[in-house]
């Protein structure tokens, strides 16, 4: 077995001998496949003062600098890329597809925050009185904390880190210490791209090393993606701790299918969007919304015809399409929904519970599992599940369908499927939902505009990534400045010797 | 005795039988001018209620018709300013100079959210992917809150809610209890211009009315402004409800005094920056610090010198420079302070205790007071007076002086008083203060720039008014789109009859 | 008969005995209704010596206050529209309701002239180099001058100077000297609401004051709307005097109806774009393709009948909705048009030469106009007729429709009628006309967007009003700012005697 | 002797048997070193004719992958810079170093262009009318030429095409014939990185090639910098030719040395600023005003001195710090002035005529010169020397010195030395001339900013490169958009069978 997983702490890897240690597994056989360090109140304070004595001389390097920095970050992380995909799906299960693909979303971020020098221009007024001028100038924080999640455990990180850096920060990142090594990877490969030592840095570790971020009054920003009712918490105590926070919470969104949607589309993309990455992602579609009788008995059959040929196996199998849940428990959660739902009187058309992966029986593997006639009432309507469950609910009309997803406690994301301009049209304006599509079933938005949620599915003003992060990694300072007369212009007059 | 002050809920003033009454001064007779109603949870609720009822009409209003009722209230503000400035001189006891300023302020805030449709522009990418399109919008949030502090009774609630409403929101103002009537009286305005009823409400009362809108699920968003406990317990407060919050602190300001200054430039700077509105203001110089003691002591001669002249009385009469105290209390903390100036060895300079204002003997005046040599584990330097209190402090260098200001808890404002350039570039980089003038003694940004402090000054992450309060005031939705082949641009093929 | 028009020089009005005068007529009437003086090179010169002389100071008052002067400047055109109207009816011929929009549009320019504080912001970069800061500072260019033509007297003046002025820059206008008077009367409000006299002039006048605006040494840029031929006269002769210029020119604005279009509400929206202000507008849409001869023939039969009723009178009787032609020889040059058509073989459904308008026979009065069967080489395809001619074509495909619209020389407006939202996004992409409907029949962007056609309807880069206004009114300046060390800061150490 | 130095088109050198050729000199030893085929119109034509075919699927590209292209091309202009370099040096006779900086220059062009993205953002109104949207794109223009000058073969190029390419649009480049392998090379080096072949096209050749690139129709826009008696000839005939243009021609900058600069710091500047790359730079500083006899006595006695040490020769050799001038003509007129300006009376503080380079007596090598008691009449203060001489001449205020740069036909750069805020701000805001430095010789905006001088040093309204070019390279187009209702959505409402 391998070391363990430890932190990376002012450019070096750092490793506490009396440090609790925790099992990491891999979820295609359910076998232990190496241990994480949880890092003690004391490891992650060590991190922070390493990031606080970094600060000053990297809020001083030149902003284009910083970006050639991570222009070189950029290209690493592409060489690489075989390296960091091979660390996620050990770790985390999903196919080598889906971690090049979340990987390659992170790149973009990276490739966003080299356009740093241009993003940090202030607003500049001349004449806000006579002879008097001002401008605003956007200044990084200090030592910014992100805690990231195990269901993208490379993409995520790279939201928070590359802009906060580009910005002039340092940072604490906390991976899931559920799949820690790609975090720490990428870590260390910042570090060969430049990124001096103590500027980012990696610590593992669960509640004990969340709270000292929360509190540690160096710390002056927290970035958190996970569930709702830890976004909450994090959201409640590092404000009470007097800190700035954005915090992503969970998210059941619904996709609106229309009678006019071209359904074979429609289909297609709710197969990539409900099942891809085991439905673990904080954008997936776990409801589909059949407006009329018509298109839902349509919708419903090509689905099941669809996924009767879904590939699942272990994600370093070439041939998978789908891999295995994150964690035993998780699976068994995941399953025990299947179960409600039946209970509960949704019909179930395709059942994943049945599904048995040759040579992987301990893996956490659950068949992709679609619900017809789900209703409001249902546990699996109201929860997100977080695996590979669809369901799908009738309505009478757009509205109905609308109101569902208002309804609703989250506001991640949403889309629908339709062919008429008017009913994208009031879709989109009047649904309270932050990221919308209209025949895009995952409606993530490029890295250079911003992601996030309405509702609980997100705390706070500001959203992750893009032009906003820009605005959340940095402080306002607004400069007035009028200069006194009587200086060496005025007085320096001189009458030369004739 | 006139009516209490009420209520302003959906377009009415509302009075409760059985409300609560407090009394309302006169701080330049220190008799009790009238009483304003402390509003119930329930009559909160009314106002909320009303807010959320206007929001959807509200909202749908294109936003060039909400910026020319917006235009309407700014002329009628400046058509009534008599009016108002005389409501704010009755309870807060500022000059009637002082009044006009602030509601000067405050108009310049209502002129700013006219230019709402330029400032509501979202950002559109074509082609994000092939033939998908994305763009940003900013959409209001529904109902927000602002709560609002006694030293600026018309200013503070034009910071907030002309924005907020420009944005398409509806508002609940709950201004300081100690001055009421600008507030409510704006309101009626407001309402004249055009506001429909319910858009905006103004609810007196004290901290069962703020806990009704930190806590009541409907309420999206607060904004406060008022000192650093309060802001904390608002910022922790209405975090762990799930709402964004911006709240803005206290603040002990320091202005630099090097040695190459325009010395009467400066003390005539400081004058107004220490004493105008009795000290009373967030972004009052409460601190001098000069570099050397040569310069030290001739701003404190002059200093000394021109206080001497300063002519305080009641606010409402012409001659008046400065006005009393809001309240007995207050009077009695801020000459507790001088007290313990004297008592912990400060050199008092000119001792503002001996003033008598003839006639208004029951007044809160407190005559301009100067220390000097003070020091930083004086209280007097320590903790936001909030007084007619200049403390001055020598220091060796620009760099101790810059020291002292970062170690200071506070960073709302600070300047610096130099004819050279690079002195002036050094403060303005590296000084931990959100608004820092160059020569201007009191930095507060035009209405078309941000107003935000440093450190415990603002918990938050976007500043007060111009554009990042259109960034508070809204929520971005992203739109992801891209239209199925096979419409009627395909299929329409017409041949024509020959 | 009244005083001929003249001039406003220097904030007075200006009339020249020896002057060349030029008959004005009623066009309802046919009669001379008065004259307006054609101003020498003299005159013009005055003009721009009197705007050079008030360029100092007006470039030196601070943006807010501009704003202020324009803000009053916008109410006084509220208050009096009527008049304004009355002139542009009495010498243009428009209906009320044309005058009224027309004026309406803008003064909405005026209104978004009021943002210039936040437009006028420059890009501010701290550390493009160690300690190096660099700002872009936006400033006026000087005496900048606009050439308006006949067809909007109000609106086309108040698309440029408004901005102009904002930006700091002063102005010479030279209005179409066939409808004067509004423009004069205009200017005069102008100056009634502060604007400094010599800030904006305006002279009457033919090609000898249009020749001297062009090739003055201190005009530093001239904007233009008016025809194709002139427009490239004056982008070539302008340019070739080194000035900056944009020129606006002619337009033939499609159409394009498809088979899936809300009929009705097409029919409606043609009928108002088509033959409203007499189709004497640059956004007119004077040619509609009908995507299959089904929707073809539907179309001229609802068009045919809809025109039955249009009601054609002088503009100042309230029943009318069209009034006459500018003047007889355009009045028999549209009318040679219809007769061109006839001869090419169109097919003439409703013919407007017909109308007699009882009691103003000597009116320039031509009745709506429908061919239907047009082809691409007919001259009134090909022509831009500036009347009351709405010609049919029929195509095949949105495909034949689009390759229509890119094969004229004009690229100004054009819009589509579906409801189809792949045809709509297909042809909004590709289309090669600068600004483009989806359901709107005169997609002329609001005032704080900018107006510009593409190919030979605008020569230059930068469009008329709204942002690009602003780019164009200003010249860019790029500071680059290092302090040297060895200032106050490092010099000033003081030791304090013990 | 090498291959003659032909075309690129459509992704291949091309070469014509027929072609005129003309000699390439190596200007360190005066011998012919190649030559250079001299296009003819039908050779431009054939790359007009390529980049119009290449821009549909260049513009349909999304831009994002056309920022990975840019990239790329970035890093293989990194690699292979020695190479680039060594062709600057041997046809231009810049010492490496120059080289080096030019080059890095142009690759921050390349840099910036890799941001389009961001930079692409369009400007989208919701609710610009009920239920209407609007939005701004900002599209390709098709065909764009730059032609480029002899001084920067390699920086001039890059400042145009990267951009234009980002924007989409597809490019002509005809460089210095002077000097063309550089620009050749650099075109093959993006066809590597990935450019689509006819999307960058080099033509090399004389007026015949720039005549046919300013009458062309499918050139849509022209890009130039210069010598500004070509600048002007560029703006009048491609804009009598109806396109888009931006024209930069020549300097005379101005910098003034106060009396309280930092004397040391300003010589140093000033001698990289007067005689880097031998003068020959458009922001070359040729003449310091020094106010004050004072500082002017010592100014002349140092900047002698240093010139006294200055290394000049061969710009292979790494010893040397400035090189030969580019040709033999130019060589004379540059002497001439020199000439000349001891004939007008200005004192010869140092003499560039003696100078003898050991080995290279046929080389274009004139030592650095120095004037003194330079007056405005002179030829060597009028014109633009373009060479390794600095004149001084003596002000007696600042005011004096700025009346003088204001006089000037030019006003492309100037600098101000001082540490007074005051004298920096009244300079920087009042001074006539585009790009200004405090404390900053040669105040070229970074790649992030825009390049552009006022007066006769630019032609046109946007300037070159940054984000003025994305503005240039191209056209607004403001889509109007509202839905009809009676759609999907409202037509689709479903009862649900019991």
């Amino acid at each position: 077995m391998t070391t363990p997983t430890a932190h990376l702490i002012n450019g070096q890897i750092v490793s506490c001998p009396q440090a609790r240690l925790q099992d990491v597994y891999n979820p295609a056989t359910g076998a232990v496949s190496g241990k994480v360090e949880l890092a003690s109140q004391a490891t992650v304070e060590a991190a922070i003062a390493a990031a606080e004595a970094a600060f000053p001389a990297w809020r001083d390097t030149i902003p284009v600098k910083r970006a050639r920095i991570l222009a070189r970050f950029q290209r690493l992380l592409e060489e690489r890329a075989d390296e960091i995909c091979a660390a996620i799906t050990a770790e985390h299960g999903k196919v080598t597809d889906d971690a090049r693909g979340e990987l390659q979303r992170g790149i973009e971020n990276v490739e966003f925050a080299t356009y740093i020098p241009e993003l940090l221009k202030g607003e500049h007024s001349k004449n806000v009185g006579p002879r008097i001028d001002s401008w605003s100038e956007f200044q990084p924080l200090g030592v910014v904390a992100g805690i990231t999640p195990f269901n993208f455990p490379a993409m995520v990180p790279l939201w928070m880190f590359p802009a906060a850096l580009a910005c002039g920060n340092t940072f604490v990142l906390k991976p899931s210490e559920r799949d820690p090594r790609a975090a720490l990877l990428i870590g260390q490969i910042a570090l060969e791209a430049g990124v001096p030592p103590g500027v980012l840095n990696v610590v593992n570790g669960d509640k004990e090393a969340v709270d000292t971020l929360l509190t540690d009054k160096r710390v002056q920003a927290v970035s958190f993606v996970g569930s709702t009712p830890i976004a909450e918490y994090i959201y409640a105590t590092a404000s009470a701790n007097g800190k700035r926070v954005q915090a992503l919470g969970g998210a059941k969104n619904h996709a609106v299918i229309m009678p006019d949607a071209d359904l074979d589309n429609a289909v297609s993309a709710l197969m990539g969007a409900a099942y891809g990455s085991c439905g673990e992602r904080c954008m997936a579609i776990s409801v589909a919304v059949a407006v009329g009788n018509e298109v839902a008995d349509a919708l419903v059959a090509k689905l099941s015809t669809t996924l009767a040929s879904l590939k699942v196996g272990p994600g370093t199998e070439a041939s998978a399409e789908m891999g295995p849940l994150i964690s035993k428990p998780h699976f068994e959660k995941v399953r025990g929904y299947v179960d409600a739902g039946v209970a509960e009187g949704a019909t179930l058309v395709v059942d994943g519970r049945t599904l048995k992966v040759a040579g992987h029986e301990q893996g956490y593997f659950l068949g992709g599992t679609l619900f017809d006639h789900v209703t409001p009432e249902m546990s699996i309507y109201k929860d997100e599940i977080f695996g590979p469950v669809l369901c799908v609910v009738r309505a009478h009309s757009l509205q109905e369908a609308m109101d569902l997803i208002d309804a609703h406690e989250y506001g991640n994301g949403t889309c629908i499927f339709t062919r008429d301009g008017e009913a994208a049209r009031y879709f989109t304006d009047l649904i309270k939902v932050g990221m919308v599509g209209v025949n895009v079933p995952l409606p993530v938005p490029v890295a250079y505009h911003s992601f996030g949620g309405w509702k609980r599915s997100l705390f706070g003003d500001l959203s992750a990534y893009g032009p906003d992060a820009v605005r959340f990694y940095t402080r306002r300072k607004t400069i007035s400045q009028r200069w006194p007369t009587g200086g060496v212009r005025e007085t320096a007059q001189f009458a030369f010797p004739a």
